[in-house]
């Protein structure tokens, strides 16, 4: 089992017209793929980036996790992804050196990824997130 | 030209001795290199992930960006950099673009880089840095 790579950066923006045009512009090509993802009143905007992705991050109300990130900090980076290769050996193999999960039990975010979170307290000051394809299609 | 991966995420801490103890637990491996950056004052510890590299920056100095970075804002993420194949054509495309550079002359920064600094109001919140290996040995 292993951490294998950056899966993504999410990236917490006020605006995803103004924001999509500014990373076209710096990246020099369009997103691969938008997906609204209503479990977390999330608006994603994905690129490429190497074996990495960027994803942009728009609240589409209130209650979304990134509007109420936004009310206290200002948009860029909001967490940092990696892609494991078997999630609950890891979160086991973590929960027993003492890392604190937000959710341990992992559950289906965007992009068809089973997720979770370590609480930035337990990494560093990073909000991290770790990832595994559904369906052991791994991207790795 | 191009923007090829992410090359390093630096990641600002109080403590290297305590950090460096989480990085390694939760990559499970041990950093690859350390190195003092005298003319920014930070001492760096890399950690490879992927294509690409955590950075662990902590100041050894007040005078350094990290220590002032580090009055204003918690531990975390820094700064984004990405590796590119020609960092002079690279600034002058997107100063085109209208882009705002903190220096947009190449300079030598850790790891043995050329480096220059994207401002974060002009890259979606994000301090970032394109970099390229001096001497033409890329690492992409």
């Amino acid at each position: 089992m292993a951490i294998l790579k950056i899966e993504h950066l999410g990236i917490a923006v006020n605006d995803a017209s103004a924001a999509k045009k500014v990373f076209e512009q710096l990246l020099g090509k369009p997103s691969f793929k938008e997906e609204l993802v209503e479990s977390e009143s999330v608006n994603t905007i994905f690129y490429e980036l190497g074996e990495s992705k960027l994803e942009l991050l728009e609240a589409t109300d209130e209650s979304s996790a990134i509007a109420k990130y936004l009310g206290k900090n200002r948009p860029g980076i909001h967490h940092m992804a990696v892609l494991v290769d078997d999630i609950y050996a890891e979160v086991k193999r973590l929960q027993e050196l003492g890392f604190h999960f937000i959710n341990p039990e992992p559950k289906q975010g965007a992009d068809n990824k089973l997720i979770v979170f370590i609480h930035p307290k337990s990494a560093g000051g990073i909000l991290l997130e770790l990832c595994q394809e559904i369906n052991g299609k791994l991207l790795g």
